[in-house]
């Protein structure tokens, strides 16, 4: 007997049929024994259609109007499923983010939780209902309604779990787990059992939409057991852990997974002279665009001069290319180039820290394929490269392959 | 300068362009120095949307669930419109029936107004917000949603204004203003400047749809003014309030308006014996079914016996006369009949409270007609006469005629 909160994105209650499969599942939980809390989303295509009636008023709505307006769909999902739970003869309470307690910060769309005061919820699990709560919602201090913003379910899902010291919070989705690649490119890719948070948090970040930042980093932060399963398949999924939890440590594979993100573009303005501040000099004009940027390399030339190369999102390309080229024209600048042709396919394994050798393996991989390597950054368990966008698939299948990842 | 609190219903905020005019609207009192409160029902069809949802999981959903469900409906429109007076450059501030802190008991689905904590609303009107709060919704004391029943939006309006000490609790509707009677049967009906509460009360429970009987029982035994306009077209509707306070009492028509009810069905017991207890045993199995009474009449026959006729809602008619002829038999009753073609026609007035001689008169114009009076029913400012259907429209246009209630 365990007590799981469990979540349920917008496909899985997309429907009414959807949201009694739901049913179907969450009380076959609940008669293994389990205490059940469940977080849904709103019913896929419910959000599109408020954000269009917004939309239809006004492009600069406020914060706070657009997020009760959008709490909406969460609740119409909340009613329905603790409906379909009462036609099944369980008892059943609906919680609003408010209701729920959950308090958030009052940035309104993009709010962050504060505290969540689950006496209520505990006490109605104690009198054996199974509680279903308004995913992506919370109140601030003074009762005002916010969001978490999209895909923020994950995070409430999450942190009610640290909330009540739940067993697991289990996240169900389209996918049946996470992968060792994306199985489109490399269809051999294998199913991960588990993997610890480090690496979830770098193969979120570097382009896999399996779970949300946010949700990870808040699972790590207060050690919330995190499974992400199929909502439509049965299967154990993949567990997000801390790795010396698990007993699979022993057998860890050096690597975890290869992520890869097709949305880079590299800039590189050349013969700048070495003198301090130019780092900012460059890059100040990019930040105040409100332009991310990811990787950065200096090199200082034969001449003394520096070569300075970063990357940004692609769709910030043509914006981050105009700004630069006014800051060579300031630094007198020999050059600038440019290509967002380019993607980025990244090693991740917390085996990496214990084991050198990784990265040159990695090269010779690509090597011997004849991809030409562009740039490379490397963490504590990640080695990223940027290479020709049309090498990708190349690269990931002969990655996968060199580091022994696919199935059995 | 004044403090009005609006209510505006389905059809006057059923799409977005609506939304806008209501919009227009309230920025146009708002400019000419008012404090504004508006209340707004869902857009017309989204609670026979969500209904539907309802239907489709469980016709037998719990009232808690469903209340969470439909209160969604207003809280889209709220959010609308706070967006469409930002557009235009007012601040506003959107309150769910939780935020407004309106209290009631825990009746899911026919929740009464418990209390209203208003100073949140005081403190956004104090500092030039607009206002716009959701109808037909509250919670109850440990923040359950409740619902306060279909077209609850007027109490919600009625149950703010006696709260905020408004001057005006204005009713925005699809007619304007309430007439001597339904302009569909006398083309020359009249709209009433000014009603009192009672005769509203009348009017209302006869079958003028104008407003709801609760809203406006609300608002006399609160004092508050009410006003019903339209939203569509300019004009100042009808005033409802009590009769000394409006100048217009002395020149006050003995009759205010004609009501009347097409759903009335008659059912007669003849031959009953004239026992004490007689009235119970008939209509005991009656009201045990549900069934409302409305006009009762007794009469001794000639030889001691007893008839009983009594009147129902049409569509009860058939169960009625079952529970009836059963009874009968236990009664040996000499005769069952019953009538479901009658309609039911009725003169309100605070007038007559003074004036002699309305009922006579009332039977004279009648009895002009040919129309024969099947019953008679009779309250401080009420006279209603039940005839056959066929004598509808022409009983009451008689009636409008003989007491002088047309348009100049």
């Amino acid at each position: 007997m365990a007590l799981l909160v469990q979540k349920y994105g917008g496909t899985s209650v997309g429907s009414i049929e959807r949201i009694e499969a739901v049913a179907d599942k969450v009380v076959a939980y609940k008669d293994q024994g389990n205490d059940m809390v469940i977080v849904v989303s709103a019913m896929s295509g419910e959000t599109n259609r408020l954000v269009a009636l917004a939309q239809e008023i006004s492009p600069q709505a406020s914060g706070r109007e657009l997020d009760v307006l959008m709490t909406t769909g969460e609740q119409v999902t909340i009613a329905l499923l603790a409906m379909a739970l009462e036609k099944r003869g369980y008892a059943a309470k609906s919680y609003t983010g408010g209701q729920a307690k959950i308090v958030t910060d009052n940035n309104h769309n993009k709010a962050r939780i504060k505290s969540i005061d689950h006496q209520n919820i505990q006490r109605d699990l104690d009198a054996g209902r199974i509680i279903v709560v308004a995913g992506f919602q919370g109140v601030d201090e003074e009762s005002n309604i916010t969001t978490l913003g999209r895909g923020g379910s994950d995070t409430t899902g999450v942190a009610l779990a640290a909330a009540l010291k739940a067993d697991e919070c289990q996240i169900f989705t389209d996918v049946d787990g996470v992968y060792t690649t994306d199985p489109r490119v490399e269809p051999e890719a294998r199913r991960l059992i588990t993997i610890t948070y480090e690496e979830m948090l770098e193969m979120a970040s570097l382009g896999s939409k399996v779970l949300q930042i946010r949700a990870v980093e808040f699972a790590q932060k207060y050690a919330v057991p995190l499974r992400v399963l199929s909502s439509f398949e049965e299967g154990e999924g993949t567990l997000i852990t801390t790795d010396y939890e698990t007993d699979k440590t022993m057998e860890q594979a050096l690597i975890s997974g290869i992520a890869f993100n097709r949305d880079e573009a590299q800039l590189t303005i050349n013969g700048v002279s070495d003198t301090p501040g130019v780092a900012y000099q460059i890059l100040g004009p990019i930040s105040d665009a409100n332009i991310e940027v990811d990787m950065i390399l200096q090199n200082v030339g034969a001449d003394g001069s520096t070569d300075f190369t970063f990357t940004v999102h692609r769709n910030d390309y043509e914006t981050a290319m105009a700004s630069l080229e006014k800051t060579a024209n300031q630094l007198k600048a020999r050059e600038v180039r440019g290509n967002n042709r380019i993607v980025k396919i990244s090693l991740v394994g917390v085996g990496m820290r214990s084991h050198a050798g990784i990265a040159s393996r990695m090269f010779e991989i690509l090597a011997r394929e004849g991809i030409n390597i562009l740039m490379i950054s490397t963490s504590e368990i990640k080695i990223s490269v940027l290479v020709d966008e049309k090498y990708l698939e190349l690269g990931v299948r002969a990655l996968h392959e060199g580091f022994d990842l696919k199935s059995e």
